[in-house]
């Protein structure tokens, strides 16, 4: 392991964290980081840095990092801009190597002193060998140590890894993610990216057996190639979805603005998707969708055929047009497997072919079983998704009904029919709180059973999408290989 | 005023309505038509008509139509399929030419029974000189005249009118824009179109008082070039919202099983869009947030250079590729007004450029309105969007500030800051009910003051997006007429 990697180990196990500037009260507005760790409950031995005080929130301040009993695993710095070098002296000095530096005010602000500070720090954090998180950022939060630099993170762990450029994302997406039941072995706020940068923690997350699925947030890359070579070698193992902001000339202003940092060009960054195996996402909430499918589906699909079987005759037009827009195939079911459906559904107000446009059978489960038994059984279906319009099947019995067919699909269609892949989606647009009260209530349970379940449709088959065109360009890939004479030697290098 | 538009204004103005059909007891699971409109408080004159009963729900039953004490300003159809053709011959025998056929089964089925039906159906309905809305639909819907045939709809009238293919589309879309404010003065389901087609609709719509913004759900139409005549002459009138179905190959095999329309190649309808001035929506969703802003923006802007004022980098720089995406331009702020922001905006931790990225402005309305009124007074910017990360906020003081902000938003900035204007989005995250509880209290201020407001910084950018490109190409049209030597006659054949 080099260097690099054995500091992120110690970094991620973390049980001492000094703080550098810690206040002696809690700043106006919210806890501070020295109050966001004690909020969190770290169970580790923290320590206030403050000369000015005797001690923080009834714990012993220190002077500086040198007469602290140890060399902590971390130290934060939080003292404002121009105090900074003089902290990272302090590090070295004391034989902290392990940084992060929270204080903004460096080159991202365009300005001369700012520019100047970058410049200083850097020389020092080089010099001295410094390993930087920052600066300008929220840091690391590891919801095992119960270590967090923010307000209301969830203590609860789960196989996403979260490497974001920008500290408010960290946060933002963390929170959405656990919303849909998502949660994390390890986030990085890493800011300006002094020394360590995006490649350095996904060389590390590659490794990590806590980490199956890798989420990144980028504005700038500093070295492109290595990121490239690591992409290409982790994607076939654990999947990894970026969200690369900055790709229009107005981002690419803002987020030099941001984090000081070059954005790239549009061009470049489609052949990086193609030519890694990355998955690209457009938004947090499009990461943390495509996240969930690949969290909980675990039949790998044959192909792109999918059939979608909800219930309105326009709900089933628009979910044509969503699905064929997202990249699924959806061809007309087989005539044979029309005609077993037939008993069920019948002609007049209903659909058959495929979306599948049928009231009746979701107000019976035995029905709706019956109905995606059979469509599963067509070999020429890869794929299905279940589409339920809430505020329909509501009227007939104030949800009674609802929570049948949500019960019947967490039982016996978690995540596939007879193997072929499932996802659901919901939707309400009456404005009557019960719904999407029922609507939240069953995405809980389809979430607990690992079923994946969208608000909509358009977000279903994109995620759905993205999972199957993964499963299947990298399956392509391995059969390409395979008859390379001389194959690859896949990953060795992030794989210690 | 033609023979057509006479019956539209004859049924948009019901006070005598027929249903033949009614039934004895109300269907298992919904209140059937006849139930839709007692329950909504229809208070024209209503005649069950059933020659099995005596009377349906404690009003005098009819036989037939023939035997009511007058022709009817509707005639609402619900009888099995096979029974249609009768149903139609009793209504040519008894005068009444005026109907809506709810009955599905007829050529959407693809089956031969189906197909040969429709063909009965058109020949009688042709040869009766009827006005048929349907089959295979909701028929009509008039908030003012208390009527409706679905459940729940709203009684408050509005100036949006929405002609729809589906029935379902046309509950689920009324029942979304309700939900942000938005009401309608007419709304038709017309399925199959026998013989009334979208483009009657439209023609009495354009000339409609009580209406302003025309949205439309579209699958087929049969007289492409009308059409496109009728809403080139409306456009500039009325902006026309349409949504159309069937674009892609899986959604244009949906169409035909849903209400048997030709749907219509992708290149076509754009180029119709592009010729014509309509705006074009991906998604219901998506029309309703574009009708949002037509209903509240007064004041026409000049160009199409947004600011957007925020809180967090990451978001900023999220906004920044929203809002190229959506077709705005954000160019930076001048130099002078970035120093005329730079008292109340410190350089670390911030941006100032475009997006502006500020949370202390944020906690102070005195210095939101100085900064507000600063960019506006910016020449070169045309439009502004405020952007409010709700968790962050909350932190500070439970939502104290959110709701200052709120009421500062909507008291001095409805709409507009001297003269440029405004619209608002909001986010939440966090798994914590209060916040969006307070995004929603926040968002019934905004709306009720006339701002537009939106729960994603994406759907703001494309909704402003598309209202300004609109009034910016109307303008440019408007300047190429004015150079023309003989001027076409604008909308004269719609307005009567």
């Amino acid at each position: 392991m080099n260097d690099t990697l054995e500091a992120l180990e110690r970094m991620f196990n973390l049980n001492s964290v000094a703080v550098v500037g810690a206040p002696r009260t809690r700043p106006p507005g919210w806890p501070g980081i020295f109050g966001c760790i004690r909020d969190f409950g770290f169970q580790g031995r923290l320590y206030p840095v403050n000369p000015a005080a005797e001690e923080v929130e009834g714990i012993k301040a220190w002077p500086n990092l040198a007469s602290l009993p140890e060399t902590v695993d971390l130290v934060i710095i939080s003292v404002p801009a121009p105090a900074v070098p003089e902290a990272l002296r302090d590090c070295i000095t004391s034989g902290n190597r392990n940084v992060h530096i929270f204080t903004a005010g460096f080159k991202e602000t365009g300005e001369e002193e700012g520019i100047r500070l970058h410049r200083e720090i850097e020389e020092i954090a080089r010099h001295g060998k410094l390993h930087v998180i920052g600066p300008n950022c929220m840091g690391i939060h590891v919801p095992s140590k119960r270590f967090a630099t923010w307000v209301n993170p969830s203590p609860r762990s789960g196989p996403l890894a979260f490497i974001s450029q920008s500290g408010g994302h960290s946060q933002d997406f963390t929170a959405f993610a656990n919303r849909i039941g998502l949660y994390f072995s390890k986030v990085i706020s890493y800011g300006n990216a002094l020394t360590l940068d995006s490649t350095d923690f996904l060389e590390y997350l590659a490794a990590d057996r806590e980490t199956e699925i890798i989420t990144m947030y980028l504005e700038g890359v500093k070295d492109g190639r290595k990121l490239h070579s690591l992409v290409s070698e982790i994607a076939p193992l654990k999947p990894v979805i970026i969200l690369k902001a900055g790709l229009t000339e107005a981002g690419t202003r803002a987020v030099a603005s941001h984090t000081g940092s070059l954005a790239g060009g549009e061009k470049l960054w489609r052949g990086f998707f193609r030519s890694t195996g990355a998955l690209s996402a457009e938004s947090l909430e499009d990461m943390a969708f495509q996240a969930l499918v690949f969290r909980h589906l675990k039949n790998e699909p044959e192909g792109l055929n999918t059939v979608v079987i909800g219930h309105g005759g326009g709900i089933a037009v628009s979910a044509a047009d969503a699905c064929s827009k997202a990249g699924l195939a959806m061809p007309p079911l087989d005539g044979a497997t029309q005609k077993k459906l037939r008993p069920w559904i019948p002609a007049g107000g209903n659909i058959i072919r495929n979306p599948v446009d049928a009231v009746p059978v979701f107000r019976d489960t035995d029905m709706l079983r019956g109905v995606l038994q059979t469509i599963a059984d067509d070999p020429a279906v890869h794929m299905m998704i279940v589409s339920l319009s809430l505020d329909w099947l509501f009227d007939t019995d104030q949800g009674i009904q609802v929570e049948r067919v949500a019960d019947f699909l967490s039982e016996e269609a978690r995540g596939s029919v007879r193997g072929k892949p499932l996802v659901v989606s919901w939707r309400s647009y009456r404005n009557d709180p019960r719904i999407p009260e029922i609507g939240q209530k069953i995405e809980s349970k389809l979430l607990e059973a690992g079923l994946p379940v969208y608000r909509s449709l358009d977000w279903a088959a994109r995620s759905l999408s993205r999972w199957a065109g993964y499963h299947l360009s990298q399956k392509k890939r391995a059969e390409w290989e395979k008859g390379r004479e001389e194959p690859r030697r896949r990953a060795c290098s992030v794989y210690r």
